[in-house]
């Protein structure tokens, strides 16, 4: 991929996506789960949430795409995440890794390696999460590295959004600042960055894709609103109406 | 009831919630909650959301209506549900079923159907969903059917809503297209019906009245929102402000 | 404290909050999950929410303030209350205590009860659960001795807020008559409240300061919301915004 074409590109995966509504099953925290549902749909995407170990096999069986996030994380969502991968492994779907938090306990961070040593499609995660991860500042020989030990994109986000596959590296200077003032913000992103994994084989791809349109949206959102209450869903109505036009316009790649 | 007077009930119903704010307890997902709590208490209940089985009973005792909704579904809300019900039943409080995403699971169809065999008032599901309990497609003789065998109001929401006891039949054409795209609603339309089974004795009448006043406000927040994230909030808003003049000038009942 | 002097103080508090951005770990209800981290995030400070009583200690060891909120009450958060407790215990952290609901069910007043005697640093709650909890009518004699009783800085919310520690007393005439009907609001006073015990450490001119924040904000919001539904994106926005003159020009305190 060049990246000048990354916004064309993410506009195609985006229709897409509008057009085949993937299901996205989304292991996640209580604090993000109705933001994170209400991106999915915003998006396109079809979301579902269960955690029960009885059924999420089935849930998980008839999904595109999974998102595994530790934001709150206890005994009944390790039980779900280790049935989840089960079936995902079988049916070789793609998943995201969120590793929300792995720098404030040790044995979250103990768990979230465990989870990047089964094989996430991309791992989505901040500074202070990469510093607890990936033990080194974030700079681009730590990410590249990284990402080819755990043969996963690696996606930093903050001011500006990181993604490497070890040998692609792509830069992205949307988003907006208002983006730390709210809850949910990276972990709606993951979700976004699953839903694109069920539609863009390449997930390298997908991943700067998903990225692209949810700094886009959160730019717009930024634009319109009056402050951190207002700002989700100016972005689920930036997300819902992003087109080709837009993402050409507003994107900042490098 | 003649049909064409579901707006006046509609209104007379709405104006005894809010002079007598009902108590609904809802055992519901966590995805919906915070919004199912709001739509309560923007039509004038009082909502309470405790799963604990140990003061469960405490709170159905002290409650006017309950829902039990089967969106993330898990063994503490099964027992939950089952103290619930237990409660309900010797209260005679009324009761809703929103048996969501059976279609994803078999042992969640299971479930649900148990639950239809102990008596809920009312039974609010989409198309797939009713696919997947009823055994057939929901032309007017299969929802006839399956009111009959339940002895439950059955609601089937979508594009119309379509509402039967078996013996009448009410169709709600309002609404917006945009209600797909945001998550909670039929979970909050549910919960708005247990609030009118509070209030209005029988239950057909009721229910067709709460997914009247749901729809309205949806239509209106429909012409109001810039996109499914100023969506709920614009729901909320005309649901609160929702009058008789409204609803009559609104309304497409057949 | 001069009750007239309150409104600089507080708005002192609140630069000291946003330089510094204390971390709040708070232990409530899923259904105010998000409007909670929202509401500490819009003030300035950083939310976490995890349960899990594997790493519960090491979250509150890391936290500068906790809440514990009984709204959705069951064994994970009673579990998760007493890891938390003990380290806060250790490390001196201060609390808060919110007993939503005490009022409906034996065994939560008597829970309660059981925190009361852990020694909060302050309780915040409504006429209902003053009644459950304190055994009387909240007049100014019954929450001076409740406050004497329990050592902790009173807070009765409603139309009027009436703060005490016993020794000291201030009225706040603020809040809008929308938070009743906006699910959360209680439960993020009492999380903002958290994050001032972090900064201030008068408890009661930490809590006074942060119910007059959270009351000015309302009170924006009531001016510039269209329903419940607008209305705590509103107050989140204005919560972002305060500023000193904004405090005193609102402020109604006696």
């Amino acid at each position: 991929m060049r990246v000048a074409e990354l916004p064309q590109i993410t506009a195609d995966i985006l229709a897409r996506l509008r057009a085949r509504a993937p299901r996205v099953h989304c292991i996640t925290n209580s604090v993000a789960q109705a933001f994170t549902a209400n991106t999915l749909l915003a998006a396109g995407a079809i979301p579902s949430m269960t955690l029960s170990a009885d059924e999420i096999g089935a849930f998980v069986a008839r999904a595109d795409a999974l998102l595994i996030n530790l934001g709150t994380f206890d005994a009944e969502r390790r039980e779900a995440t280790a049935a989840a991968l089960e079936v995902a492994g079988e049916r070789r779907t793609p998943w995201v890794l969120d590793p929300v938090f792995v720098d404030r306990s040790e044995p979250r961070a103990a768990y979230a390696k465990s989870l990047v040593a089964q094989n996430p499609d991309a791992i989505r995660l901040n500074r202070a999460e990469f510093l607890a991860l990936g033990g080194a500042e974030p700079d681009d020989a730590a990410l590249t590295r990284y990402a080819l030990d755990t043969l996963a994109v690696v996606a930093l986000t903050g001011t500006v959004d990181r993604i490497t596959d070890g040998a692609q590296f792509v830069s992205i200077e949307n988003g907006h600042p208002l983006m730390a003032r709210v809850t949910a913000m990276g972990c709606a992103a993951s979700a976004l960055n699953a839903a694109f994994l069920a539609i863009e084989s390449d997930p390298f791809v997908a991943t700067a894709a998903a990225l692209l349109c949810f700094g886009v949206a959160g730019g717009i959102a930024g634009d319109r609103a009056s402050g951190p209450g207002s700002f989700p869903s100016a972005l689920l109505d930036a997300l819902y109406a992003l087109d080709k036009h837009t993402l050409t316009e507003k994107a900042r790649v490098t």
